[in-house]
Parts: C-alpha cells; structure tokens; sequence
C-alpha cells in the first residue's frame, strides 16, 4: 500500500481560482511550454509539480545495519511544503514511507507522462542518508542519482528546472564550528527570520478533479489517504491519454531550429548538509526544510530561488545550534546547507 | 624552481588608484573587516587574493597512468583571469607547474598569513583532473578537498567568502546532450555573449611595492619570471611581520558578543563540468574559464556572483559544442559546468 496524497488544503474552493497562483485556468488546456534560448528567467507558467517523499519510519531489514529512528517532526516538514508551495500554484504528491521499488515505479511514472506542458518539477526527500549520495528508502538505502536521473533523461522535461531538495544526513560527523566576534551587540539566537502567515490562495486542476477525490486533511500528522500502486499508476495512465487526446501537437514547433542542450543542465540540489555530517530535526520539523519554507514564504514575490537559498543558508548557519540533546556531546553542534546547481536561467516561482 | 608571478598588467601607473576598483588606498593601512551578521552582501573593501594554479606540463610519474597531455591553450586562461581580476581589484598570484608538494606548501603559507583585512580568498585550478575531486599537480593527482581544507581552517578567513573556480576534467564520459527543437529560428552558434574590452583600471599595494619588483608581462604565454619556495616564504614572512607590526589589535573587538558559524559556510566551488564528465579546452583557453571571464568583465559592477554564474553556464552550455576534434567520435559534444556552494550572503565584486 502506497501512502498517496495529492495536496490541497481544507480550505479549498474549486472555483476561486487566482490565476496569480495558479500555473492555468481550470479547464481550458494550455499550450506547451516554449523555450526561449535568451530569456533571462526560465517559463514558469506552466504546470509545476511538488513530489515529496517522506520517510517517517524504517524496517528492520538485512540491508540496514541497524533499523532506522522514526524522523519525528517529519510531518511537519511535510505539511509546511505543502502549505508554501501550495502559494506557489504547484501541484503536489505526497509519497510516505515507500520502499525502494515503489519509489523508483512511483518516480519513473510521474517521469514518463508528457511534461509538455510542466514548468518545473522540485523532489523533496525528507529522509535518513548517509555518505556518498545515499538516502534511505523504508527498506533501503539507494542513491540519489538514481532520482535524479529518472527525471533527467525525460525529453519533454529538457531545458525546465528539476529541484531536489534534500533533508537527510550525509554521514555522521558533527561540526561544532567556528565561533567569532561580532562588532556589535547581538544575540545569535534573534536573528531568525519573523514568519508572517500568508492567507492561503487556491488553485484547481480540472483534470485531477475527474480522477480523484480532493482529499481534506487538518493535521498531516494523521493517517495519509492510501493508493496502491496499481491505481496510482491507473491514475496516471488516464490523466496521460487525456493530454494526449487534447492538442498534443501544441509540443510541435512549425520550425525547425535545433539547439542542442547538455544532459545535466537545469538541474539544482539542495541539501540539508554538506558530506560527511549530520543535519539536525527536532520536533518542529527539520532545520533546513523549516527555515527554507519560511524565505520562500516571505520573499518569493521578489526573489530568485538562489538568492532565497542564501538567506536560507544564514539562518540555518548562524541561527541554529544544537540543545538539549540527549547525549551532551550532540549538544551546540552546527549544520551547513549546500546546494549545486547547473541552472542556465534564474528562477522565480 | 617555482613560476611565481605577482599580477599587475603592463600599462600599471601605480598611484593612479581608483577606488571603485581597489580594495584600498596604496598607503593607508586598513582595520580588520568587520563581520556584520545582518548584512545581506560580503564586505569587499578590504584585499580581494586570486591565487591561480596553472598546470600546463605534467611530468611522465608512476602516479599516473601515462603522462598527461600538455594543456594547450592554458595561459590565454591565465592571461584572462589576471586580467579581469585585476579589474576587480583582486591581487593575484599565479603558480605555474608546481608539483605537489609545492602547491601545499605554497598554499599553506599563503593561508597562514594574517587575514583579517582579506575580503576574498579566490583559489583557480586550471588542470587535468579525474573523477572523486581529484585535479593534478606537475607529479601526481590530489584531492581538490585538501585545498579547500587549507584555507578553511584559517581563523581569519571565517565569514569570508573562499572560491575555488576549478578548469579540469572529472572523468572520462562525453555527452552529446538533448536537441530540442526552438519556436524561433535561432543559430545556436550565434547566442555568445558579446564582450566589450572594458579600459583596465590600476590598483596598487604599497607593501608589495617594497617586497618584490612588479614584473611586467606583455603575453603571457611567455616564460613567468621565476621565484624558489624560499624566496616566497621570505616575502610571506616579510609581509606577515609587517602586518603584525601594523594596528594588529584591530581585529580586537571590544564587544565581547559572540556567533558561531559551520566550518564550511562561505565556500563557493565552480567545476567547469559535472562529475564523471570531461571539460573542453582549445588554443583560446577553456570554455568555462572564458565564458566567466568575459561575464564578469561585462556584468561585475550590477550583478551578484551567482547571477554571472548562470550566465555564464547559459553561455557554456548553449553556445558551445566541439568541432573538428581528431577523432570524430568527440565531435559534437557538450558540456555543463556546476556550481556548488554554502554562501550565507550575496557576492559582489
């Protein structure tokens, strides 16, 4: 049984769509997206979608060493990503506790419907991890690159932003950091950003509205609706015919100039740490995913996502400190997001 | 023997000092630079250090496997970087075929002086280089993370922002990427970035003027003027007395109010491809290092440093392709730089 939530909050009213939120109007079909070589931002008025992966709990199975915590505050994480990239028009799915095979059919499924008309597709794994790139499934641990690279081989998802946002550990160290002066006065724990609470916007997609029931949830701690596999993939297999019965020939261009792009463009990670270090959650949800919803809330109007990132980074790396931890010597450890990117535009949600 | 070479371009006029492009006044000795926790941009104003490690021969060792290629076209990379850099008002340093061991010490020095009136720290590696972060030196591969290392220990560099823009392989695949078709007719050949030769502007530091002859160089593919390791640890240890002798409480502040950041915040490394990957280079120099150059040259005084990052990965990875390769198979392939980074503040030169 698959955990399956397609995101949209209580206080949804299908009809009161704010095209300013929302990637199109409910019904009339969209052409796809077009690629301009020279604009400076990339064409985010398209659909966008939010795939997040939760790990709250792990099995006890021969390929762990021993059996993984429970990530408590992880539907915290959950639910707050889906509030704030619920403002930003996305559509999201909510994926708990899959093992390594459903991950991989559930990922490559989504990967291989026609992404003509997709602005941006962001992977959020909220997870354990280890060295190496490696991020644990309920069952196992499997490499990121292989996420990765199921949605980067996808032609109809060329030259569009691919965002994986990573909360898990990248092996077990800890950093106690570098402790400096400041000129001025300043409590280092003030520094963290005010978070105002955005009124929440709707948006409708007519086509999931056919297929599936929106489903309501209070609190994201409770059971998850539940998919299995077989209807997920029934589900997409339906929604794929319906765009290709529509204009399906929108995606071809009366002319034919070519450009020829590199595989890994396009592409931004973040992860919660740099390698070889822990990164820290408590019950509130995690550090980087927390303070990474909070800038994006307050400033996507205005900001590109890198610089968004950087403020993210200074809350997380000047504000944030282990305390009150169980064993003493976890106590005031720091952790450092990181991210790469091969982006070719900016991006503004 | 160690090509050693202080970086001030041939038509410097030395108190012709323009401070919009000079990190000081030639005299006037400079406080400590302040850290200022809320402040969205790094303070600039204090000495901006490029060191570039240009490999250009490589000496037949049993640490690899045969005897790396001469890298043909390297000191127009070399030439480019002084230039533009000197624009920045950067100090630059430039080692050419250091073996190993030289490159640590060198290094090593260069970090253990004291930094508390540096801004900048900018490291350039323009070498061969294999998968797992490894570049080469004159004899043998190392790890681009011992670098780092070096300078990320260094108390006086916490806060400040150290770079590391690294020209070299990361494996041995080639990608022939993903052709897409344009709505517009478009010469995917056409879309470089025009570069305007902007007017050098000269910087001067007094205590260098003191310390070394400035070595004027009109091509710098001739041969660099030569210092020995012991020279250049005399002129460091000049240097570092002299600093010490100077206000050295500056960096005494009388507030004793405290901030404890990540080891690894404030670090920026640009690979000219993604792992696994080759990275292309001809007479003209290398693709990555040109394209960045020309779009700080052109776009410095109004953008941040990812902003010209992205555009120059737009540049690289649109633009350029590689023709007339000896053998046909390496035709027509591509190439994507990436960027990863934990600044917690915007960069502008």
């Amino acid at each position: 049984m698959v955990n399956f939530y397609q995101g949209t909050s209580a206080d949804t009213t299908p009809y009161d769509v704010l095209p300013s939120n929302s990637s199109r109007e409910p019904t009339a079909p969209v052409a796809a997206i077009k690629f301009d070589k020279d604009a400076p931002y990339y064409d985010m008025t398209g659909d966008k979608f939010l795939i997040i992966l939760n790990q709250h709990s792990f099995e006890d199975t021969k390929h762990f060493k021993h059996r993984p915590s429970p990530r408590n505050g992880t539907y915290k994480d959950e639910g707050r990503l889906r509030q704030v990239f619920h403002l930003l028009g996305f559509i999201t799915f909510v994926f708990r506790n899959l093992k390594y095979k459903d991950i991989i059919n559930c990922l490559t499924s989504i990967a291989s419907l026609d992404h003509s008309r997709t602005s941006c597709i962001c992977i959020t794994i909220l997870t354990h991890g280890d060295k190496g790139g490696k991020v644990f499934a309920a069952d196992q641990p499997y490499k990121l690159s292989e996420v990765m690279d199921i949605f980067g081989k996808q032609a109809t998802l060329i030259n569009k932003p691919k965002l994986f946002f990573v909360q898990a550990c990248r092996g077990g160290n800890m950093d106690s950091g570098h402790t400096v002066n400041l000129s001025t006065t300043c409590d280092s724990r003030l520094g963290a950003m005010t978070i105002y609470q955005s009124s929440e916007t709707t948006c409708h997609y007519s086509i999931f509205e056919e297929l599936m029931m929106v489903m309501e949830q209070e609190e994201a701690k409770t059971a998850a609706p539940s998919f299995n596999i077989s209807n997920l993939l029934n589900l997409i297999k339906a929604w794929k015919n319906r765009w290709n019965a529509e204009d399906s020939d929108a995606s071809l261009s009366q002319n034919k100039s070519f450009l020829t792009v590199p595989t890994h463009a396009d592409t931004l990670v973040l992860c919660s740490t740099v390698e070889d270090f822990l990164s820290f959650r408590d019950g509130s949800g995690s550090w980087m995913i927390q303070a990474l919803c909070n800038t994006i809330e307050n400033n996507h109007q205005n900001e590109n996502l890198l610089d968004m990132i950087i403020q993210m980074n200074r809350t997380v790396a000047y504000d944030k400190v282990t305390v009150l931890c169980k064993l003493k010597e976890m106590n005031k450890k720091k952790q450092m997001p990181e991210t790469r990117f091969t982006l070719t535009k900016q991006l503004k949600f």
